[in-house]
């Protein structure tokens, strides 16, 4: 089955969508750019919803729902909002089909055409923030800390799946607050909470920093992200949190009354991760067998393959496993026994390797009679036979060591990859012939950024938090630096 | 704060609305017929999803997602739904926003037309069904169990909050099955879950049955339905099971080989639930004080408000409070200790009265004299002094004696207002003075059923499954009907 798979020196674009279809993750849909998300793939972001939504709930915030439609006029009231935000999106236009009269089929009424159209949300701050008007008056009221798991469109003219589709799934937190300053701390908490999610769960090391003017979310007054690094060198943008200051509270009036009885807009964040996170773990940790998925993360983390000549074996083999299973079970730990007599061992084998299960345990008659089980863990490939009794605590400590290992495989990968360079060719040189992560001194302009972009396709991914300072040179323009930037070619 | 709220007596619609506003569950939207669900309605609706999510799951169906858009063409390939499905729905016709030139904001560019329009689902049969043809070749390859939870849009013309929204919230399992009497015991599954849940969750007893056909789901042979009595007389369908037979197997061509190699088309069925059910859950069990929820839906179970003078008082209480919040969050017991010191006791009161917690403990300076803590429930409005060593055997108790009472209320009121009818005059009569559920007999036509909808708004709202078979006439036609049927006017 593996062979099935294009290696990633081969073409690691095929590869990556080799594994989305093998892995059963998902496939692209007859709609243009939406994706259907299998049982499988939805299983992982069910996962990731629920990390997420815990750690957002431990630290105070609520969920709610907001419409999925909103009035055309709405966006025009945040004016970087309207200019920065790309205006390719699904539009509503009428609300009735009716019978088609030459024939077979069903055709739009031309009469049920909406005064005002309806866009399909790109994101939701300004239906949020218009709501927010008639819910905050005074400084009692706040801080709202408010977040939604939504469905988005943006209609995006090339489409990978889960990297980028036109529809795509996430969570979009929307928070009100009294102060400048506590805004900006919320802007960080979830930048924080986002990295800590990437790093533990995801076990993908991510630098945090903030977006140049440039790359900001439009309407942002500031925008805090976390880039990783995919296996092709290319950086992945996998969380955004930004502060908004108080340009949605003007644009929709919406004023409170402090404490002093002062009256003042309202400051906001807004903050998101979206199915794309999938992609990235796929990019992440996958190898040219299949799927690679860390333990913290994976639907089922144990499976156990019995191997069996005939239904005395079979059975036999079935008393211990169902036992092993029960126990891993009472441990929370995921385990499937597949038993089905459908599909032979070495199938199933092929068929877990793809789906990332990160151990495997297969007992056969040889392990009845020597009280073994053999042990494949997914991460190395490597198998080892351990006495029964103590399987339990060394799939314990192997979940632990696998979710250990990927991080630091990606970790080293990363540091492997990633360059201090203060000459412009050898920036090109190196995107060229390396790819990677580029740390390099910029003269913080807007042309040169957009020059860099132009000629190398490269842009600033951050400007990381806590950097270094140091006196250096712009590698294009020689004017004087501060502080070095990340630069890579990203998704 | 109840004062606030319109009695049942006086204006039972109002009323209605009146919860939901002062209860902080929903509220309208800037966008016609779309809702906002606020933090406290969507944390009923997030308890709901956990438990019927686990239920799902226990009977081995799994989750996914399937695209928002579904082309126009895919709605009229399954004739019986093009015609009896509305065709009020959400048209995409464009994907893309520019400058208006002639001066502020943004306008559709007309030359970004698509050249079928999407359709925003107002239920996914169709493009799911055009999903499973590439997932099934084989016997093998069934039972497909998959359900979605999502968002759904239909035009409605008059909406309510939570009752009938453009926009709503559900889920809908898409089941696939090799033989007929397997999507059929399928049917009958799903709709028996809908009916633990709504009794033994929602406390709200239910009628399980048929639908006739003229109110059987677009595409369905068979619909089941659960019907639940509002506290108007009028019914309120809670969740329906829908048998699809070969329907959209046919349409959307989707066969299999099964196990002797013959090819057939698969068997189908879909079911649902919405956020219509936080609807009934107001409607069945609220009083002209506000919401009234049973215990094992409520986010919050219990309240402990502190009533003191000084902060030498509240620290002494909170002594006490925190101690017993925990010992009840160790029960698995959802406990708010509301230490506030910007309201008054007075003012929590009311709000949790409006807002249906089921039980409030207060204590004060006396009550700490007295090692005794006043528990009141919502439900009776009662209260009593209770030793504080036996408030949480108290409380735990009085959550299922709650759920019980609460359900037994809405069973009470629906039995007193159901009658058995022979005669037409008498069927008018009582739907117009009375209201309820009305058992009668009818003839088995649609002529006959269409005259009753039209001269007295019921329904026939099922055939109640086990129904008892008895040689009765039609109350309109007078010819033969082997059993009765229940009518009444729903929502």
């Amino acid at each position: 089955m593996s062979k099935e798979i294009t290696s990633r020196s081969e073409n690691y674009s095929q590869w990556y969508n080799d594994i989305v279809i093998k892995a059963d993750l998902a496939e692209n849909s007859p709609v243009r750019g939406c994706m259907v998300i299998k049982p499988y793939g939805y299983t992982i972001w069910e996962k990731m919803q629920a990390i997420l939504d815990k750690m957002f709930k431990d630290t105070g915030h609520v969920n709610a729902y907001f419409p999925l439609f909103i009035p055309k006029s709405f966006f025009s009231k945040e004016a970087s909002h309207v200019e920065g935000f790309a205006k390719e999106c699904a539009i509503v236009t009428h609300y009735r089909l009716k019978n088609d009269p030459n024939g077979k089929g069903v055709i739009v009424d031309e009469t049920a055409k909406l005064e005002e159209e309806l866009i399909v949300r790109p994101t939701s701050e300004t239906i949020i923030w218009n709501t927010y008007k008639n819910w905050i008056q005074s400084y009692r009221d706040l801080p709202i800390l408010v977040n939604q798991w939504a469905n988005v469109v943006r209609w995006e003219m090339r489409t990978r799946l889960f990297l980028r589709t036109a529809e795509f799934l996430w969570q979009e937190g929307h928070t009100a607050h009294a102060t400048r300053k506590e805004a900006i701390e919320e802007t960080h908490r979830m930048i924080h909470i986002y990295a800590d999610f990437a790093e533990n769960y995801l076990g993908i090391p991510v630098i945090s920093g903030t977006k140049t003017e440039s790359e900001r979310f439009a309407g942002a007054l500031d925008t805090f992200t976390i880039e990783a690094m995919m296996q092709d060198g290319k950086a992945l943008q996998c969380g955004t949190s930004h502060f908004l200051g108080q340009n949605f509270a003007k644009a929709f009036d919406v004023k409170f009354t402090d404490r002093d009885g002062k009256l003042d807009h309202v400051w906001a964040t807004s903050w998101g991760v979206t199915t794309r996170l999938i992609g990235a773990l796929i990019m992440a940790h996958s190898d040219d067998n299949g799927l690679v998925l860390p333990p913290n993360l994976a639907p089922i983390q144990v499976v156990i393959v019995p191997i069996y000549k005939n239904n005395d074996q079979l059975s036999a083999i079935s008393e211990v496993a169902v036992r092993l299973q029960k126990e891993l079970q009472y441990q929370n730990i995921s385990v499937k026994y597949d038993n089905r007599d459908t599909h032979k061992p070495g199938w199933k084998f092929a068929e877990y390797e793809m789906k990332g299960i990160p151990v495997r345990l297969a007992i056969g008659p040889k392990d009845l009679e020597n009280n073994t089980i053999e042990l494949a863990r997914r991460d190395t490939l490597s198998k080892e036979t351990v006495p029964a009794g103590e399987v339990l605590n060394r799939v314990k400590y192997l979940l632990k060591e696998i979710q250990q290992n990927v991080f630091m495989k990606a970790k080293n990968f990363r540091d492997e990859n990633t360059f201090t360079v203060d000459d412009y060719n050898e920036f090109k040189n190196i995107l060229d012939n390396k790819g990677g992560f580029i740390y390099a001194h910029w003269d913080g302009t807007n042309e040169t950024e957009n020059k860099i972009k132009e000629e190398t396709k490269a842009t600033i991914r951050c400007i990381p938090v806590n950097n270094v300072q140091e006196e250096g040179k712009c590698m294009v323009t020689g004017k004087p630096s501060k502080q070095r930037v990340l630069f890579a070619r990203a998704y």
